[in-house]
Parts: structure tokens; sequence; C-alpha cells
């Protein structure tokens, strides 16, 4: 109508000149640097590629799938559920069902439901910081207040502190990370305890204990703890364990009512019919996927030794990850290791650095870049 | 920990017991019944399975993504942004770039990022009902107030009636529905053009038009009147056209810097890697896809004729349904209609019911189902 000249020609308009919210002026997506470097460890991402006979059963089940693509995949992801709840049930010392479990486009996702029914606009939402950083974003993206409580200096809970901050700030949503990212500790059952305590006592809030990278914990999932606490809400992600970051499934475990509640935010069959089927791959390999988590755990422990050994700092981990440091300016020796073709995270933590546990040879190029920084910073 | 009893026996809690949002108390979730009977025309969907070429093509790529599914996928979705605009470029007489497309889950996501960035708490968005009740919905989970237009008797949209809505109402985002979904009724781009001026004058609003069906439609897309207006999104969807509801792929065309500001608030990642695969498969094969939707535009053409030959009332039909009455009861009908075995769409307008072009077969037993309903109201 207009001509046929290339929209991106006609003027100069930015994202300021559009009328979005306030909060968002001045911001920048959220996202890691994807740098082409030869050694990427900085997304914790599953080194191991999927196995073939693993990528033979996803295009077979994905197939199955796309010959009704017409239709709408089942809004409820039924079999989906029932899978991870059979999952759960094996490897979390706890019996659920799918009426415990709910799924969607990645744990963000997840996340972001639950805020949209427990927090949301006037409502606030604390998380126990530094932690992982998504909980805030996904907390300005629906409306919810963010606070962020406290935490020790070797970045464990201080269930004093934290029960206090969530006594004088009586918030509707409290998140506990356990493995935490980015320091890779762990959280007690009986802080989880002492916080949902806390919580129900200023005000009846959902507890979401994240657990992201729990299967390369030294300790069992906080999943039995939902018996009896229809307020506490596991999350979870394939994301990690099962290798899968590029299928986008997180999912909950919670009282059915918690999996009711959600179902009045969750866009209409979020969860297309790929992914469904994808994920139900993945979950008939589960056992040689739960084998590479073993090889990185043991590669994870092997970093620790090492970064110690070369006369770093390194904080507890429970995850497929390392915090290491400490560094009088994290961002130069983030820079100076990238240099070395090893990309590691600069997540804003002063003084520390995050490194994902890779393939032996992987890891292997770290220690060396760090060892080279190591002298470096000696010489 | 506590043993092993079933979560689901341990308490009697429902979801009103839980501390949800109170807007959320007493609602229930979106979404058509799902019902097992032999003719189901009550989606939307498109009733053609996608051609076995193109079932082994979606294998193919999928199982090419697969390999890599441990990392996470290209989160600027850049190949199937280019994809997007090459077929826009192609069937919507407006030459358009990658960074004038930006996709999601569904067009329901697509819109609840525009409602994220451009509406969410204190703000509103306005929409000329009946129409896609999703928007309302989506406002609702972001906070959005939501304000109810008008529309004329036939379901056409009253120029002044509507800008006199905006200019009173100053909202932040403006739905225009085009094809309009209950109804079939397409849209003006003169209607557009006046109304994206009251918008403007009232306050810089996004003006968001949603041609979820525009490839059903006798009329071209208005993808060009985003030539020159920043604040106007075309929203569109691979659910319908392309055969793909199971897929969940929704897009849209704007100025870049609309597709810039969304990403504020998109979840990283939101994308998965097997969604990206997929689509592309299909974009692959979008002649023979879009050689079904003549098939429909001939049936739904059809389906009025006859409708109206047995003494029905049709509304204009742009889309692959059609809005048909009047009944003094229409659900009372919908039920009569669904014992004889065909599923139509009871949307609440009163007097009015809604079915979807299916395969000639399909069609022939709807049309048989409502003929007999004729005769039974004036037996």
């Amino acid at each position: 109508m207009e001509g046929a000249r290339p929209v991106t020609s006609y003027d100069q308009v930015g994202i300021d000149d559009l009328p979005i919210r306030d909060e968002l002026r001045g911001k920048t997506p959220y996202g890691a640097p994807q740098l082409d470097v030869p050694v990427q460890l900085n997304t914790n991402e599953n080194p191991y590629e999927l196995p073939e006979e693993l990528v033979r059963r996803i295009a077979e089940r994905v197939a199955e799938a796309a010959r009704t693509l017409n239709r709408y995949p089942d809004r409820d992801a039924v079999e989906l559920r029932t899978e991870l709840a059979a999952y759960l049930t094996r490897t979390g010392k706890h019996p659920v069902g799918p009426e415990n479990v709910w799924a969607a486009n990645g744990s963000n996702e997840v996340i972001q439901q639950l805020l949209q029914t427990f927090g949301g606009p006037g409502r606030t939402a604390i998380g126990f910081e530094p932690s992982y950083s998504m909980h805030a974003l996904i907390a300005r993206g629906t409306g919810t207040g963010w606070i962020s409580g406290p935490r020790r200096e070797d970045f464990t809970i201080d269930v004093e502190a934290a029960g206090q901050a969530i006594a004088e700030n009586a918030p509707d949503v409290v998140f506990i990370t356990s493995p935490n990212n980015p320091t890779g500790t762990a959280v007690e059952a009986e802080t989880v305890l002492a916080l949902y305590e806390a919580a129900q006592a200023a005000k009846p809030s959902l507890v979401v204990v994240d657990e992201a990278y729990v299967e390369f914990s030294h300790r069992d999932s906080l999943l039995p703890l939902i018996e009896g606490r229809p307020h506490l809400v596991v999350s979870r992600t394939m994301s990690k364990a099962f290798g899968a970051a590029g299928l986008r499934l997180g999912y909950l475990a919670a009282h059915p009512a918690v999996v009711d509640a959600v179902q009045l935010v969750r866009l209409p069959y979020h969860l297309s019919a790929v992914t469904q089927a994808t994920a139900l791959a993945a979950l008939e390999h589960t056992d040689t996927l739960l084998g590479y988590v073993e090889q990185l755990k043991a590669e994870r422990d092997r970093l620790v030794t090492e970064l110690r050994a070369v006369g770093y700092e390194v904080t507890e981990s429970d995850a497929n990850f390392i915090q290491f440091g400490k560094f009088e300016d994290s961002h130069t020796a983030w820079r100076k290791i990238l240099d070395q073709g090893v990309l590691v995270r600069d997540n804003g933590v002063p003084g520390w650095l995050r490194v994902t546990a890779g393939t032996p040879a992987e890891n292997d190029a770290f220690l060396e870049a760090v060892r080279a920084l190591k002298k470096e910073q000696h010489a």
C-alpha cells in the first residue's frame, strides 16, 4: 500500500520512542554473551551430545506427533506428566503422580506461571542473593515486587537472617534455590522447613524450591518436603541432567491444588506436540543420561580439587558448575581466561567467576588457563 | 522423609485454600471442551494432516537439532525469523526482514509478551467484542486492565463508536482481530488506519492487528500498514494456514524497535530447538500447505451457501470458520448438533454458534446435522 521500500529504512525509531513500560526503559535483554570460542563453559550446559540411539528415538516420536500436527497438542500433557512423575518417584525418594506434576517451556515458564498465580501486581517475592537472576527478572516481568534477601559471606543461607527478612517483608512467594546458582551451594532440608514455617507465619506464602541442578548434588532432592505442605513447590528442568537445554522443558512437583491453580494462567496449549514427544523420548533414556551426570559429578569434584591445588578459593558445589575466585577484578580475570579460548561466566558477584564442568578435555583447557592466570598474578 | 503415602491422599486442599490472586478465585482454565466425537469442528484446526514428505523432513531437521540438544537453542531464532520474513514478503505484498519479525510459542505468547511490554499493571487494553477471548484473558494474566469495546450488531466495527471508545479510555494497547474470531469478520484497512490515528491521538498506544486467520481471507493482509507506523503490530500464527496447531508457533511483524522491545520481557531461550527445526521444515513446504488453504476456502464458501439455503443466518466469513444462527438457545442447539456426532463451538455469543470448515466429508456430516436441527425446529 505504501510501496516497496524496506520497512527498516523508513525512520530511526528506537525502543525509547515506543510506549513501553517505564521500568523497562534503559534495560537490556537477559542472556549470557554468546561468543564463538573453542571451550564454552559459561551457561551450565551439559557437554555431552545426545546418544545417537536417543536422537533416532526422538526423530521417531516427533514424526509420529508430526502426522497430526494439524491438531492442538494435549493441553494437559498427561502422558508427559505421568512419565515425569515416574522419574521423580524413582529418583526423588517420594511417590508422586501426574496430578502432582506440571510442565512448561523451561523452568522459567514454570516460574512465570507461579508468579502470575501467586505473585503479580501488589504482591512481592523474595530470593536470597546472589541467586538465579531470572527469579528477579520474571518477578519484574509479572509485575511482582522483588525483595533481595540475605546470604552469608560463604553463600550459605543464615536461617535467622533469612527468616527475619521473611517476617519483616511478608512476601507472597519465597524462592530457595538448591543447589544455588551461581554459587553451587546446597540448602539443608532443615533450612527449607524453617523458612517455610516463617513464610506461613508471616503470610500464607508459596515457597518455591528451585532444584534445576539437583541431580548433580551430593544430597537427595527436597521433593519429599512437599508431603503435608500444600504451599511448597519443587521446580525442576530437563535442561541440565537430561542434557536437553535446547528442549526447554521445565516442570514442578507440588500438591495437586497448585497444579490446578497454575492452569488458571497457563496459555492454553502452551506445550507443543513436538516438545512433548521429544521429552518423552528423552525420558525413555533416563539411565544413559544419568550416567553422564555421574561423569560430570566426578569432573566437577576434580575441578574443585585442582582449583584449590592451584590456589583458588572455591565455593562448595553441589551443581555442575563451580564458583571460584577471589579476584580483585573479576571482569578482567574473565577476559584473560577468554583470551585463552575459554569462556566462563561473570555473574556480577564481586570477586568471583563461575565455570561449568565440561568434558575432561574442556576442563583441562580451563585448568590450563586459570593456572596461567595464577602465575601471571604472582609474577 | 515423611514416608511413602501418596501425596494426593494427605488432605483435601483445593485451589481456594491456596494464596492465589483474588481475581483468579472461582475462575476455570480457558479451553474448548475436548470431547471424543467423530467430527470435531470446534477449534478451527486445519483438518488436513501434514503430508508424509513433510513429516519426513520434520524428522530429519529435528534429528539434526536433537544431536546438539544439550546446548541452548538460538535465543534470537534468526534462521526461523528470516524464513518467516521471506514468507511474509512473498505473501503479504510488503517486504520485511528478520529485524521486523519475532516468534514465540503460539500467537498467545506473542500477545503475552506484547502486553508485558506495552500493557501490564496500571495500563489498559481494549478489544472490540465479541472477539478472540484470549486477548482479555492474557490481559488479566499480565495485570493489564481490560476494556470491552463495541461492535455493530452485524459484527463489523463501527469506526466512530470504536474511535470514541479509544478516545474516552485512552488504552495503552488496542486489539483489532481481522478476520475476527469467532465471527469471521474482516476489518477494512481504512478502519484500522482510523483507529490507529485515534489511538495515537488519545495516547501513543500500540495497535495489534491479530491476523491469525488471514490466509483464509478474501482480502490481502494488512501487513503493509506497518510501513511508517512504528506502533502498529501484525500478529500471525502457523497453527491454521500451516496446519500446525500442535507446533505452537506464533509470530509478529512490526518496526524493528518493537522486536527489540519484546526481547526485554521474553523468557531467555523461550523457543526450543525442536520447535525452530519443525517450523523451518514446515516453511520449506509452504506451497503444499497453502494448497490446502485454497481447498478450505472453497469448503468454507460452500458451507456458507448451504447454511443459507437451509435457512440459517450466516455472518460474512473471511476465516476457516463460520458463525451461524440464530438460535433462541444456542447452548441447546450446540448440544443437539453434538448428539449427532458433530462438535461445534458455543462461544457464548447469544444466538450464534461457530463451525470450523473441515474436510468435505466432515462438512457434509455437519450440514446433515444442522438440516435435521432446522427440520426439528419447524416440526
